[in-house]
């Protein structure tokens, strides 16, 4: 692909030192030629409240909305919380999908993985992401899946991952979205 | 049972003319004597941060989780966001799971219930809303079933249920549920 | 599209009334110029059993993974049996998930679509069965669903689907399904 | 509890050598005083039909349901296929739950556990049963969990259980399974 891609990295964890923020970071800067990923904090996405959106909609909601129907993808890194989806990035789903306009999701290619620090990855939480991002009519790529168990082997104290096979697998899943946005364009 | 029972309702919608909470207003006319609800507004619940956590835990999630462990049961009406729970609600869940001390969700007898303005009566998010809470040990009620579709013709204007069918639902549920709580707590 | 499409329809129902079989058959008769659509009956599909597998792999199951391998897209209609994914259903897409060969699903585009007697038009069932269908690699059409409820109204007694609104849904949602193929191959 | 219990073990693998058959034969050999556990083989129940139940209903099934009602609780032990329940256990559900008679699983105590031979011990699938155990009105203990990784390290070549850490897990499981049923009882 010679023209440029803009990617947008979305992290379902707020805490500075996130190990799903440093999965996007390093994404970041294991893309391909030409491909951009920005990475958009969920920080100041207040909880949804319709009678908000009726009466004094967010600013911000109406940014978020737009940097995601600006994007060329989405990629979505969150940890698993009580088996699920964390509640601060389902909302800001549930934010983004509703009016004004068409809900930015529908038809946007998306790449979904997740670090959890104990053993299962978010494997969990992954299908219950897949759920809703089907729903909104996002399109999903389904492989390669990465689900990084002990997370606190593969990144430093500041978040940033260390490990090279961990890097290995996120380049390959970067490099196969970039083809899938592609496909999906042609 | 000559004991009373003092159950929590949460309601999964923030907004003023909730049907959710006003389903937990209708279940708290038709409870059975010494049987008490009170309504628990997620308003204020900020969104997860684990930094906050740490370093400016806040007072209103602390207050959450005391209401929640003096509760004999907890009551969940919540509508159904893109398939699933509510962000704010999973919000919520997210935080009172969390320390300082144990749960207060582990072994709290619950019921599940919501109402949509659509066709499926929120049945696909009741099921992730359970997936949540048994992770969290929490002790489900799994009949009867609340699922109420097309609810702008069941509840007025200001959200008030007014569809006697639907009471008599409700009231039978809170019913079993009390029977649930008594059963376990034996 | 000018090239010739073949489809396998398969059915979660093994019942000769099947109404879900008899959606397949309506959708066969709904087809755009040039496509066809067989259906496949795993009637004769056994349980799965690896050691089977290894010792007397079944012709049967030999040849229903041929069939999906050679089709163009795959069309499951299916019933929502205890909320999730019929067994018959399951088994038999286990079945095919099994070597020797890769799996046929992989990278096959597909379509889920389903009718119930009662009210919730397999619903529930639909997004486990996706949850499969991705973990497969298939590549699921995400919009529009299908989901039929109240089927008894909307099928004769043979099972063949005589509403009128119900057809003009089938007939839009397999000419997307149509397109999807198409633009996959790309 | 001085009362007499029986068992019913259920695995969701037909092969000789199965680890979750396994499980079961393991659990069986560490029950406490006066518990006791028969393990049900899945091999000959049919493909669910509905036209079979109406006009040639198997003796096989009647068999099978009498003996899930006379137990005192079920432990469903099994592999997961394709990140779900596979569908030779899902079909013996299925077909256990139709009439004639009142469903042999309402109020049924039960307890869900898994190996496999990777890294997740089943974790996608046992949430997926637990959702059809939960329709099925079928009261399942929530913890503790038991989701065994890495199978082939902790199982000999006939599938007996040989790790004595999960020995000692299955152990207290079984025991926590015992009082949680004589709650449900008292």
């Amino acid at each position: 692909m010679s023209q440029e891609l803009h990617l947008l990295g979305i992290s379902g964890s707020l805490r500075k030192g996130s190990l799903n923020t440093g999965l996007l970071r390093a994404a970041a800067e294991l893309l391909p030629e030409g491909v951009h990923l920005d990475i958009y904090s969920l920080r100041q996405i207040p909880p949804y409240n319709y009678d908000l959106e009726v009466a004094a909609y967010p600013e911000l909601v109406r940014d978020f909305k737009e940097r995601i129907r600006a994007a060329d993808g989405l990629i979505l890194a969150s940890p698993e919380y009580n088996f699920s989806i964390p509640g601060v990035l389902k909302n800001a789903i549930d934010w983004a999908s509703r009016p004004p306009k068409e809900s930015p999701f529908n038809e946007k290619p998306a790449a979904i993985m997740g670090v959890s620090g104990g053993p299962y990855g978010t494997a969990r939480a992954q299908y219950d992401l897949r759920k809703v991002a089907n729903s909104l009519n996002m399109l999903v790529m389904n492989r390669p899946e990465l689900m990084i168990a002990d997370g606190g082997q593969k990144f430093d104290a500041d978040g940033n991952l260390t490990d090279l096979e961990t890097q290995e697998k996120l380049r390959k899943m970067v490099e196969v979205f970039v083809a899938w946005i592609g496909r999906l364009k042609a």
